[in-house]
């Protein structure tokens, strides 16, 4: 063993493996202020939903943003290539699991994005007095852009797999110039997704109102076990976070990092608050929503690629309305309903006023790993064993 | 990587991570002596029962009273809300799993304490001759307080999921100012919980006679899922005995702690007195009990919040008579039953004479985690695998 | 979190955790030999049967004689309290779980060890012309060693849950001196049970001529549970085995560590000669063999306690004969069989000739940790899953 | 414990515990070259297929050759024993578990190796107009060897559980001298497995044209279990790169290593690179093609050896075609299809244009253990749990 293991091989920890710790004071809920503001949009509660054909549709964006979050929505999926996307929706959700990567390929091949199906989602969520953020691949930037602005969106965001400010190519020379497009575009552009903090560093010099952090670790994304790459959760929005503080020392400017992907408890919303986040963008949570377009399914949106799909489609059933998920009542007691509630209840136990305070909380490492009691206790549960 | 992530990033361990060494000496039985005094109750055994409906009725404080131990009373619970709260109990019992969080929503909201059924108890138990200790939350503590003095209890338990004595609210000016609390009771004030050295030295300061440790990881409480919040248990008494003893040097007072969660076997209370418990309370080890009021059931006390219920019902099964969990004979091999006999034993072995001593005993991490080997060997004895 | 928690939690690993590292040569199996003098007894390999009713029977001591190894007969069984143990094997073997414990608690109230009984087994061993190890309690030593020696036994094992010099007892005159014990004894003492390095020198010093390391992890063992005692084996050996080199330079003498508990597969036998054992102690291994008097079934010593039964028992089969275990030709490839072989071939393969040499063997922390991949392969295996 | 414990045991990582960590730049795909040169073989993706039965026929060689990798025919198994050995794969991949050793042990004692098989499977190879590289076992090497030479191979694997330079024996005066043997031989010879830096740099200074790096971990290999030896692989890359990169400066010349072993996923494939490896050679991921000649299983080479059997057979399944592997379209997300273009895309993500700058990429620690929540989402995903 040599000491290049030590240089090379740095730890990193990812939320299932962390636990906050309540500060010296207590707060009563009266006291707690969870809202956040992200690229000029004010929120009740720091909570996106993923840019995803399950989770975003023109009604879920609706109802997410009357609740306290906001929703954005995916302009290259199925909302933006089928005037009709509930059918395709429901062929996604009822194909056996042998057919599935097929299906996907066929949907994307068959249509392409159309230009006033684009304006109509927009128009759509615009109708329902929410804040309107649409989201494209770096690809397709250039022209959605523009597209969004004139249908009246609030903001952009640009999605990648990893995004770095210096990308290279031979034969495509229509790589998008994300600080030009920045000053091009009227309204807040946000980015994703980054690792780390240098990466995140040069993103808030192009001039993005907000960087997303996270690659891999979603509930709906094997790009682990493909491609090897990967950052926990915890580890990454740490680094990001330290980028933030950086660039607002170097600008004056602070720009919030949202931290995306393998957030799927209310648990999971705090932790990534503890370890910098200004906000949280979440997939499964609201998927699993009554009125999901992913009708009690979720998949990732790498699926559609032909030679390397990435992304499982996983079912998450149906579990209680929106309104339930982020405000409660919750009938449940796992961490997947009443996410606002949740969110006010730990901050006010740990002792933070607001998610900037939040930020200071202590972490502690404690995996909660499967020791041969919690096996034992959860297959009772389960009714797995006979007594 | 960054150095931050040490900084935030601090191991902590749990009592599944952690196993005793034995020291240089070996004692009979006869030399070991595991009586404790807390809040000026002697004790034979350094165990509580803990303040949950599903674990303590008048009848199951008197057994376990007098068998060496003592039980905790909730005055919040449905002891002092229902006349017959046997009924109320086999409701909750015989419920699916589907209609529990509500049941017990509408418990709570039917009917509210009655001071009667409060000193009605109280005398129900101390009839038995065995000390009475009663709890309540910090919102009731000021009503119920001087109502258990009247009814004669011996202790009282000011409870809560995180105590601090910094307790800030904007409307709430009703707040428990925990030292004048203490002034104002003529019997000793225990108070909980803690997980930090800086809130137990707080809470110890105050007056209070002891403070009781933990926060999530108890077998009934979803905290760390929900809210992200917890510290492991090993770690949480280790810093606490911490505060003890840095409070015994500025005051001469020794204040003991108890930990308080997560303790399921006779080898985690063992595991709690050597990382500096001077007790514990344990929930799930008396909810087996035949005599247990949750008849086969175990739940949280947390659940009942209306918006935000934590706290899941586990069926643990009736395994045996309270007389045989506190002094056995034990028919099984499982760390359930004959706590008492095991403590003696642990400390024999290692060789302590007090649970003062135990307190130095040496602890190694040695998480027993699922390898390949034992998840097989375990399959096997389950009958899960054909060989 | 604070310092303390450093110094009291030190890290332990188990057999499970480690792997051994090939060196810079690599040797014949001609080259290689792993005889071992433990106690005056030359062993063709260093392995002992574990002194338990359901490994140890005068038939199975004399095979395991035979094919290299030695089989220690514990005198506190029930070999040596029924005439006819074979019936009362059955029994055990044949039992429902649920009536286990109380069977075993009778089994050894009915009938107190017999001295005629005692000299009987011995001699039965003896004839077989192999060597004669017996072990005892401390408690039983002063009578029963003598015994043994009157027998014809070669070495006798004082063995104990811990075994410490330091045995302090307030009602108990009658404690084990076992200097004295060993002045006493023409034959030489062996004692068990240490885990660590400064127990293992004070045994040293009373003048054993072996120490047994380990307590807690062995496979028909549930101590840690119970007790939240345990050390894992790769520590506490080599923990001892610092305790024998520092009394081999403070007296010149050498005195060899036998590691007992938890070692289940050829693989675990050559980590603990890596970790520094001389030998080993095995009891599910040779349990499976289709002359155990355990008939397919494995059960720890400590099981007849009345108040505290300890020690489960497990179904492990009967897979092959002692001879093929020791020996081969092996039909399984989980290192259950051709334990010798397996040892030769690890030596030779590592590069080590001798016992001695692999106590130097490179050794790393690898644990083979149940991965997701790892789960659903072996799953596969097992055929829980369908493809 | 003691300071031993950290001498002794040091850390090692296995490829299921870290991850790659973005870089500051992204690639195009067009400017991601993942060609590699081993030994005078110029392969257009660094990737080999194993040397085992259940892997490489001459039809797989051809086919696996045409799509992008090289299979490397073993010149000891049953292709160069039996005249018509489909016949004998089909038996061995349709025989019981019970049976399964027997038959393999049976399988190679029946039929030596026949010099005219050798020359007849490498010609057939060599007539698909792929590159031929074949493997032996040290002890046939200087037989086998110049056979390959004659038949037309363009590189010789020596190929052994463990070499090192250092090979003692008493009886057997016939030990291959390696560097003899690389002088006598007109093509590269390369050889495995070394797992330490030494052993890889003295390998090295012998003459070999490449290393191959790995023992234990690998799907159809029981060595730990057996043996208890084992090092995990990110650990062994990382030590063996350090060897090359050492040889380079002390001799100019640049001798590449190849991971083998417990390579799976095309993830696995990219880790591997980033630890330092210039190829792997992987057998499991090929075993599962619809051409592989082991029908559906894959089994380890180690099973022969008549007293010792290690390398158990599994059931893989046949997922996809050889040039689905390895060049897709794939029609899974586990990792399993299109390997190339999973490597190319990794490249082009963390932002290296070849292997070499692959070996720079950040890698962190970051295990995917099994927690609660992966195991319950897992678990609903394979349909076992209810909702």
């Amino acid at each position: 063993m040599n000491s290049d293991t030590t240089r090379r091989f740095k730890r990193a920890y990812g939320l299932d493996e962390i636990a906050l710790v309540p500060s010296d004071r207590t707060l009563d809920l009266d006291m707690v202020d969870i809202s956040t503001t992200i690229a000029g949009i004010t929120m009740k509660a720091p909570i996106f939903g993923s840019a995803m054909d399950s989770v975003i549709s023109p009604k879920t964006a609706g109802l997410i943003g009357k609740h306290g979050a906001v929703g954005i929505l995916n302009l290259e999926g199925v909302q933006t290539r089928y005037e009709n996307p509930d059918e395709v929706l429901k062929k996604i959700a009822s194909i056996g699991k042998a057919n599935y990567v097929q299906l996907m390929q066929s949907i994307y091949q068959e249509n392409d994005i159309q230009d006033e199906l684009v304006i109509k989602r927009i128009k759509e969520i615009k109708e329902q007095g929410v804040p309107v953020v649409v989201s494209s691949t770096p690809q397709r930037a250039a022209h959605l852009g523009p597209l969004a602005v004139k249908a009246g969106a609030d903001a952009f965001l640009v999605q990648s797999t990893v995004v770095s400010i210096n990308f290279e190519s031979k034969t495509n020379k229509n790589i998008l110039n994300l600080a030009d497009f920045c000053k091009s575009m009227p309204i807040p552009v946000m980015v994703g997704n980054s690792t780390t903090t240098s990466v995140t560093l040069d993103l808030m010099r192009t001039g993005v109102q907000a960087v997303f952090i996270g690659i891999g670790p979603g509930a709906a994304c094997t790009t682990r076990g493909v491609l090897g790459i990967g950052v926990p959760m915890a580890t990454a929005i740490l680094d990001a976070a330290e980028a933030r503080d950086q660039y607002k020392k170097e600008s004056g400017k602070y720009i919030p990092i949202v931290a995306d992907g393998g957030i799927v408890t209310s648990g999971d919303i705090c932790k990534s608050l503890a370890c910098g986040a200004d906000a949280v963008m979440i997939g499964s949570p609201f998927a699993k929503a009554k009125e999901a377009p992913g009708q009690g399914f979720h998949w990732g949106m790498a699926t559609p690629n032909a030679l390397l799909p990435r992304g499982a489609r996983i079912e998450v059933g149906q579990i209680a309305s929106i309104k339930e998920i982020l405000n409660g009542p919750s009938n449940t007691d796992d961490g997947s309903q009443n996410l606002i509630g949740a969110i006010q209840t730990a901050l006010a136990t740990v002792g933070a006023q607001t998610i900037q305070e939040m930020h200071h909380i202590q972490v502690v490492v404690a995996p909660s790993l499967l020791t041969e009691g919690k096996i034992y206790q959860k297959a009772q549960q389960l009714g797995m064993y006979k007594k």
